[in-house]
């Protein structure tokens, strides 16, 4: 990393709170593009991991002890976990010019960084990079790259905290998109929350017809493989965002009456043209 | 192929109605276990590129002229058009010993086979090998190594003929379950037809609220990959399979308005424990 803007300089210093998927994934990207990386997990064996690793430099403590080094602050962790840590954090953030998140909705914790006072050096952040599975054995190099990251600056962000943000997410290989938070929220519930609801939804009905996973072929494969995400990360995901979540499972309600309505009555046209609808959307290969 | 059930003669003749993903497919691997493959299309550009590949050794007729020689008849085309196929290449069928087809639902071409006085040469088959893309363009050598292939003899059809479609789908890597034509269409609503309107259901109504497809993560892209198959293959499957698709569809909108009171309601353990039932239904590795 060269240039001017912080991120950049010679022993710049970024706390990862969270050493799972995501914070031990930016924490090895972060090392190796030779960021000073303090890090702190509340599973000791993933603290030690990450240290006898040298992926960070030195451990946080319970207490937030050694977070006064730092000059970016990422909260790694499930969104409600994200609120209280950032309220137990404050008394030790120093110096810090950043502090972010990673989490998966956005309006709630940048809400609550302005009610702690730190709106100005808060961006929120969620690097769309989930995956099933979780945990610093899960983390690895290289998993930001080409992923698309928001942004979400509320009016009190300051530029210098935006620019450091953006520089981070880029560095470790993201695609930067800044949004409001409650537009991300809206978004995401559609493009992130509602598909993990539909392939829950899938395994549930599946488990309730004792038909196992294995008789999927590719594309029944293909639905169900987020069913086997973590429920306590889902949990806090679909209550934080919750009118937003309803909204789009009452439109994907509508749709699937709608195609119920047309198999139930036989017409074949009617089928083929609900059908078309997902087709068109579809065809725009990502 | 070796051994003495027929299908490892030399000169056992297959015809191949319909070459498209799964037809072409099945013509290339049985060409290159030196099985003797004739050919049919509708469209004469697949056919003359599968006559110019070496695929197939000669073209039947549109009037079925030519299929007197072959030893089996392999129909691979959408299940409605099987029909109507069946019907008019009944007087050419000759000494074919073996009748089958891959479409997606079993029960009415059985019945159809039935009706047609050829119910003992008559084994439906499925192979689980669709995918989005289609025609001669998209066939393949090896796209059924490790497939399920579901067989459905009826009660009528002859120890040889399933012996003979045993053999052929093995031969070409499949893997053989046998079940009834009933129990498959019942079984083929939840691991198959459920899924794909599930993701069909997701692109439209991503599609209405005007959301594009380069907007989803690695999940969502999952769960929209269906989404873009053939409403015209689709649409006869459903309309097929239409009360066992009726039942599927009932039974996961029940799953969806469950999870949809527990958001509303802000419940974070119901949410909690609906979750852990796909979970535990996913985390079972296919």
């Amino acid at each position: 990393v060269s240039g001017g803007d912080g991120f950049a300089d010679d022993g710049f210093t970024v706390a990862v709170a969270g050493l799972g998927l995501i914070g031990g994934s930016l924490a090895r990207d972060l090392s190796a593009h030779g960021v000073r990386v303090l890090g702190y997990d509340a599973d000791r064996a993933a603290l030690d991991a990450a240290l006898g690793d040298g992926v960070i430099a030195a451990a946080l403590g319970d207490d937030w002890s050694g977070l006064e080094a730092a000059d970016a602050l990422v909260l790694a962790v499930p969104v409600r976990a994200a609120e209280a840590m950032l309220r137990d954090a404050l008394p030790r953030l120093g110096r810090a010019r950043l502090v972010t998140d990673a989490g998966s909705t956005k309006a709630r914790i940048v809400a609550q960084a302005a009610r702690l006072g730190i709106g100005g050096r808060f961006v929120g952040a969620h690097p769309l990079a989930g995956c099933t599975r979780s945990g610093w054995a899960a983390s690895r190099a290289g998993l930001f790259d080409g992923a698309t990251v928001y942004l979400t600056p509320s009016d009190e962000s300051s530029p210098e905290a935006v620019g450091l943000a953006r520089s981070m997410w880029t560095a470790v290989g993201g695609t930067v998109v800044q949004m409001a938070a409650e537009e991300h929220d809206r978004l995401l519930a559609w493009t992130s929350h509602l598909p993990q609801l539909l392939s829950s939804a899938f395994g549930a009905a599946l488990a309730g017809e004792g038909v196992a996973r294995d008789l999927l072929g590719p594309g029944g494969q293909s639905v169900a493989r987020l069913a086997a995400s973590s429920p306590d990360v889902w949990r806090d995901i679909l209550a934080d965002n919750a009118a937003n979540v309803v909204d789009a499972l009452a439109g994907l309600e509508r749709q699937l009456a709608d195609v119920r309505a047309a198999v139930e009555s036989g017409d074949a046209e009617a089928i083929r043209a609900w059908l078309e609808m997902g087709r068109e959307w579809g065809a725009r290969e990502a």
